[in-house]
């Protein structure tokens, strides 16, 4: 993603921004993050049956394939497979309006195809697992679902700005290679932590397309959890990275420019 | 943390510490981190029940959590989450009293109010595992779990030290990224060895917090280990450090510094 | 393997392609890759047993194993130990033919011996687990074993493209020893989702080495599907990234070329 | 490691290899590697108690305390805490015989401190695990049981020499870092293959150690399978790489020798 936004900083390549098409690579990498899901787990109340990986086999399996596509599409697309990682960016300046929107589209057509591709390889897990559908738990509130998807989003956007910092990349010059193992890990603590309370969005295309694949009404009826609570929690990680941290910052930052 | 390092050996910058507020920043995230913990196992004896994540889960969260973290804020303020380390590198002379105080207040807050944040959102698993709290297990004398308190820390410190080195940072000069990485396998390991004695504290921070929130007399009769424990081992990793290691090494330090 | 993307760039050494004998080391590592799967689970159905490490630690012992491996052969023949990847390079004009087909016997040979070994070690388990053979699973028709082993490959092979990607390289110039990372991570993310479907193949020399020896009909008779999915996996990430990947990135890769 | 190679090469500090003392440093962490070894399982042929963290558990325990504890040392001493790979290292000329001998002596006192403080902490753990004492299990021969601390051993070293190649050391200036991480997961897999046979020694000194406070007749009877078979596996690593490898890059060497 350092890439990206060493792009947005030249004011030639900005320009371009608005006319690119949204990267369709990121369609078949994407589908294949959602099929780890259906091997896995009762996921209902924390539940974890010994016929399955556990919660502990789900956060690895998400946090290592993030790990993977990040690594992969950082230098084509600037690794944006998420919609609130996107938006967060947004917000920050870091990426324009019309490639947001674009972005965010071929998101959740990648997320729809995916889903749709294990529904058809793995009937029966597909089944067994409810589909891989973001729902609330039994036992928890609407008020504390959309807390867990706000928090947890936070985290992964707050890394992803820390791991893309200007400031951090003219310091430590590899760092868009380093970047994508901090945002796999924070994928995966945070899948850790909201798999009982969720099943754990955090990415409202992964959501969006688990819904309409599996398309049954408890998934629909808590759709909106899974984009209000990441907006909310990217929106959050970029005002409080953009004004309190880089406020901070500023004056070293004066002195990074004249060295870059 | 190696930033914060360099910071100190400048004898401009190292004025302003005195006046520098602790960094608000830590408080949101981490909350976060000790939300892993109640989804996970009935710990006494090493037990793991298959509805949690087991004592491994356990382990990788703690680990990753803190991977995630000190690389999120080793740009900020340096890393500092847990009042031993700060105290550690304090005893070294790489932080100044007034910033090791005012930093330790800050963790303290912090876990106060994540644990509370916990006990909201997730009550009933904070029950059913006894708020996280860190507590000497059955069958274990006060003794043994000091010595392992002490013992898990001076690894956790002794890792610290060996990834902020300075001599070190002259070397391989990506070590701001890549510091963060050993320190959270330590915090891995650790856990791993001492969770069947004491829940694993080495960062009276969490432990505080823990108590302060759940409230029990078992908690607050304890705590005194998970104080003092860390404290010496931090004390004993510094000095071993900073007298022992750096001894031999003054030598070639004299070159670095001609080379810096 | 970005140091072998060098050698053939360079029009000298290319030439000595055609005379190089395939890289004998292999064949003592290979071997061992292939023992972790005997200690394992009865992985029909995605079942796990208590009495071995489970889909989890086989997924990490794959994973792990191809890390360092990859890490330790990168150096000597570029780290080519898959036929699929090699065939995968191949297309892409990175291998020249002869290198190609001498790789891919030394890849099986290597195989073959590795399982050898295991056999004579470990009779037991060898039994147990059905020798580590790749075979469809109840459950599942051959084409579906065919495109979990499509997509597999394309994941693995994908990644290495990504990793080892001259503009990539130009840019983070450690590549070389980080590439092996994500490899590793893509490899553990394929063995967690195909697991329960054919054992996870995508690399056709360690399904022909375990068929040899085990040299059951079943396994025989699937293993068709462990050389034909591979293969097109690996084509299609391979054109994939050539031509509609690179063709965007020509511009850039001229200013790479004048600064390299 | 790769810092030690270099003090290796200057002829003047070669020389004052024969006074150096042992670096004591390794005592006091090295016991620790022993300690996660007893909350683990019971390994007799491969069984897993779910009380326990399992066989991946133990894999990772001893993974990741190589990778920090190479980390740590590799600074101070070179990150020797292996007698198997001190002993490779030195058939390589990269260490004295007299530092060879020092070394050897410092680990193997080490390992003994190390499993007496984890028997006076934890010694129901310890009885429970048979003080973590490695004894070919069950069911296997002495042969079986050789071959494999060969295997693994040579795994281990030849992933040591990978690491710190004066070649590749020069390519990839950050090695020094890196090393360890490869290192660790190369342990990490020979745990994974290895623990079900011999319980995993491949490190002579942790053999000992564990053979001397436990100090059982099956320990004693069988631990010169766990000197032989580690030393027989780095002496082959290490002729392999210097002859096999090296006489092939003697000719890439001589341009890094003018480029150094």
């Amino acid at each position: 993603m350092a890439k990206d936004l060493e792009v947005q900083e030249g004011g030639a390549t900005a320009a371009r921004d608005y006319v690119d098409p949204p990267p369709a690579p990121l369609l078949d990498m994407e589908e294949f993050g959602k099929w780890s899901l259906y091997r896995a787990t009762d996921a209902n109340a924390g539940g974890v049956d010994c016929g399955g990986v556990g919660i502990l086999g789900i956060a690895w399996a998400f946090g290592g394939m993030i790990f993977v596509l990040v690594y992969c599409t950082a230098g084509v697309s600037g690794g944006h497979i998420n919609p609130a990682v996107t938006f967060g960016l947004f917000l920050a300046r870091k990426v324009s309006l019309v490639r947001t929107v674009l972005y965010i589209v071929a998101q959740c057509l990648g997320a729809i195809c995916g889903c749709g591709l294990v529904k058809a390889f793995q009937s029966s897990y597909y089944t067994r697992y409810g589909g891989g559908a973001n729902e609330l738990a039994d036992g928890y509130n609407k008020g504390t679902g959309l807390g867990a998807e706000i928090i947890g989003t936070f985290v992964l956007v707050y890394t992803v700005f820390s791991a893309t910092d200007p400031k951090r990349s003219a310091r430590d010059s590899h760092i868009p290679v380093l970047a994508p193992l901090p945002i796999g890990f924070a994928v995966f603590m945070v899948h850790l932590a909201t798999i009982p309370i969720t099943g754990t969005g955090i990415n409202p295309a992964r959501s969006l397309g688990a819904a309409v694949i599996y398309n049954q009404e408890k998934a629909w009826d808590d759709q909106w959890i899974f984009w209000v609570g990441p907006m909310i929690g990217a929106a959050a990680a970029a005002l409080y990275h953009q004004f309190v941290l880089r406020a901070a910052g500023i004056k070293s930052l004066g002195s990074f420019r004249s060295s870059a």
